[in-house]
């Protein structure tokens, strides 16, 4: 396995495979790099360049095959299975999240929801009972889950990851809007919408 | 004004702001590039390079004035006001952005709240009614609002943001899993948490 790839370029992959599956869905067979660049806002060098990491997918002339692409990277992005989730913190953003329907088709999937408020513990939220948060070192190990969403705020964000570092958790995506400190080989990303927001605000006037 | 900034540099500006800005919660008045650095897991040397493009902020030896650095970061991103934005799609997550209590120290504020559900118009969200998409263009333009979010289905996230921008939106915040496309003087930034956990899951054995 290429082992050395940077992580912009990983971080580019999903994109990709997210635009070809909505061009497969459109009944699509074949794409260019030129159609993926334009559609993604990416040059169609850079996406030639990024795949040739990885293998041959394309043939000069003929473009790429959507259904093979799709396969070659849901295997490279390790999304060829389901990875179960656990997610952390029953606000609203919480609620939104457990009811999201948009994971499945991508391999992932919500397989527990936690909080540590006693008037929420026990209730039904999408397809899930709230657990309390006081079990979830255990029952996230028990599980095996490697992959959790944090949605507490921020001043709980930190011990929440201690948590789920402790129960084996290797990868994490925060809401709250604050960095946390991991162990180096657990990876976590950030949704914050104030960054993006001000990513734009800088252009306008 | 320095037009030529990569935007790569611009995307990490929000970031730089945000931990100042818990550093001054804190009570803290001075940081270095190190420190930074260290809490955010980018190279002091990137962070010293990125904010010299705009001026000289730190002292050889003291470090970064935390409330000067603060200051010029908020003007440089334009967030030494407050923006109105609206958001479009009053789902889940709508629901949860219309009531989310993060933005307004960060110079941003949800103004108005959409949906084209008769059941949901007119009803009330956190502090918002929500109103009737038919009358979305207009009510933004009278507005004058210059930032929308959005929180539709796919289906209907490029016909909003072709409303948006009739508008005179110029920003446009998209959680729906789709790209949009818009006009180059309007910038978009996505929001889609299958591309962050696919990022990981490439790490995942």
């Amino acid at each position: 396995m290429a082992k050395e790839i940077p992580d912009i370029i990983v971080g580019r992959l999903p994109r990709y495979l997210g635009v070809l599956k909505r061009m497969a869905q459109e009944g699509r067979q074949t794409t260019s790099s030129q159609e993926l660049g334009e559609r993604l806002g990416i040059s169609a060098a850079q996406i030639r360049k990024d795949l040739s990491q990885f293998g041959e997918f394309g043939k000069q002339g003929t473009g790429y095959s959507i259904p093979y692409l799709i396969e070659n990277l849901e295997a490279i992005l390790h999304v060829n299975r389901v990875w179960d989730m656990v997610l952390v913190g029953v606000g609203d953003l919480g609620h939104a999240i457990a009811r999201y329907q948009g994971f499945s088709d991508h391999g992932l999937r919500t397989a527990m929801i936690f909080d540590n408020d006693p008037k929420k513990i026990g209730q039904r939220v999408g397809n899930f009972i709230v657990q309390d948060s006081a079990e979830l070192a255990e029952k996230v190990r028990q599980a095996g889950i490697k992959i959790a969403m944090i949605t507490v705020p921020a001043s709980a964000a930190q011990s929440v990851a201690n948590e789920l570092v402790k129960a084996g958790v290797k990868a994490i995506l925060c809401y709250a809007p604050i960095v946390i400190n991991v162990p180096p080989d657990v990876h976590v990303q950030y949704i914050d919408p104030v960054i993006h927001l001000q990513r734009m605000t800088y252009y306008l006037s």
